[in-house]
């Protein structure tokens, strides 16, 4: 199958298994599940999921055992966009085409929302039926660690400083490791755990995790900057009106695609070159290569 | 050693070992560790963190084993706090005789530190050194079931409706199974999660989580109405103020006051009679004869 033949029908199965997880569990509060449901469900590209599914055949471990990790980041992310969009932190009324989860749930069931999903994904973890015990409880250890205190919510915490003033170099990158990264190092770290044999390509999870988390930062900025807002589907030019600082305060936007090319590169450097090491390079350059 | 011996020289353990845990651990965000430092270390009873201590002790687990379930679980019992306190929710500036996270924090930050805190919760469960992957895996599942959409998060839904409007008798039983019972009932399970035999306690923990999380809002309620400020420690007639259902909208002061004595009789049942037993029976009827 091709690298698109196999996104596809993928996503198609995590679509299927995503929905089953919300259906109401308890009558007495059907609009929790509702407003979980609202963002998980908005679409998006489903690369993290994707992610673990092709880290998991990678390793030797099984598609099976690899959706309900996949499910879980999916939670893990939506909790994310439902948090950062809340009144005390970006403030966004819209995402992805859509009123944000606390336009139409109010502000409280958003914030419960956010809290459930990222509990939910735990449940799910450690539920997973096609998993050794040893590898769920190292499974949510990693899950974890990249998406706690020194991973994702670290990350928002320097974003937020980022909005007071202008970031160094390191301080960018900083940010950026933790709030992109960390959690795709974690979705390809996961599919890594579906298997005892998965233990060997957790340093290759983590060089493709970190790299591409980082080519997709810089693609961000340099989109932000030369697209047009039909081809990118939001508005362009807002970096440069918020002030945020971004790649392009410290690369020109030629020097920045040579940077992103060459981590594209090193992210696929050692996945060897079986048929799951070329999907994964495929994925990369597709990322690396996207109008939006 | 005495019931409040034991306790005592328990909780100077869960002190000592929480305080570990907050060791800044990325000095690129120091504030976001003291933010959740702050709340999880302004004291509280800890019964919580206790009851992981004794449901080791009572199913044949040991103390080691249960201290970082027990850190745990006062992250959640934090991060619980520091959420329902945002302006969004109850919106308390106060808490415990101390500004709330969010006063001192500002409110990304007291959001980020809540989220950091329940993520934390996990890690601290999973790298438990002193349990089996089978055991910390069963743990896991229990804890995000507990606090999740069908738990917690899910009682905290119920009781946001229930400022708008009245409450039946079951729903307000329900508010409260959910958003009191359901985390000391983790605390139990939790507890028997530290050894391999500890499942055969599973019933024997549920119901007394269950039955003591109730007796326990029971007294709030009747207390609310019958004490005093300086002795409760936070002004009374709150709940009528607040035109909050309570148990006395369905009892008289006496009938809730027999009610919890026969709850607190039943959540005794079936612990045997060994040491840990009658520690368990003590700190039921502590709470029930509490004046604060």
């Amino acid at each position: 199958m091709s690298f698109k033949e196999l996104l596809k029908s993928d996503l198609e199965i995590i679509e299927r298994e995503l929905e089953k997880y919300f259906e109401v569990k308890d009558e007495a509060f059907p609009h929790l599940f509702e407003s979980m449901k609202y963002t998980t469900m908005a679409g998006g590209k489903r690369i993290r999921a994707f992610l673990v599914m092709m880290f998991a055949r990678l390793s030797g471990g099984s598609v099976e055992a690899a959706i309900p990790f996949a499910c879980a980041i999916e939670m893990i992310q939506a909790y994310t966009l439902i948090h950062d969009d809340l009144p005390c932190m970006d403030d966004d009324d819209m995402r992805r085409g859509k009123p944000s989860n606390h336009i139409v749930f109010g502000e409280a069931q958003a914030l419960l929302a956010g809290d459930a999903l990222l509990t939910y994904a735990f449940e799910v973890c450690a539920d997973n039926k096609h998993v050794s015990p040893s590898n769920i409880t190292k499974a949510v250890s990693i899950l974890a660690k990249c998406i706690g205190a020194c991973g994702t919510v670290g990350g928002q915490v320097l974003d937020l400083e980022g909005e007071k003033r202008k970031l160094t170099k390191e301080e960018l990158y900083h940010v950026h490791d933790l709030k992109t990264s960390a959690l795709i190092q974690a979705s390809a770290l996961l599919g890594c755990c579906t298997s005892d044999k998965g233990r060997e390509y957790f340093d290759v999870a983590k060089k493709y995790g970190h790299n591409i988390g980082i080519a997709f930062q810089v693609i961000d900025d340099i989109l932000d900057v030369i697209s047009d807002e039909e081809t990118l589907g939001k508005p362009i030019g807002s970096d440069a009106e918020s002030n945020k600082t971004t790649f392009l305060d410290f690369y020109s936007i030629e020097d920045a695609k040579k940077y992103a090319e060459a981590i594209t590169e090193e992210a696929c450097n050692g996945l060897g070159d079986g048929d799951s090491a070329k999907v994964l390079k495929e994925l990369a350059y597709y990322l690396l290569e996207r109008t939006n």
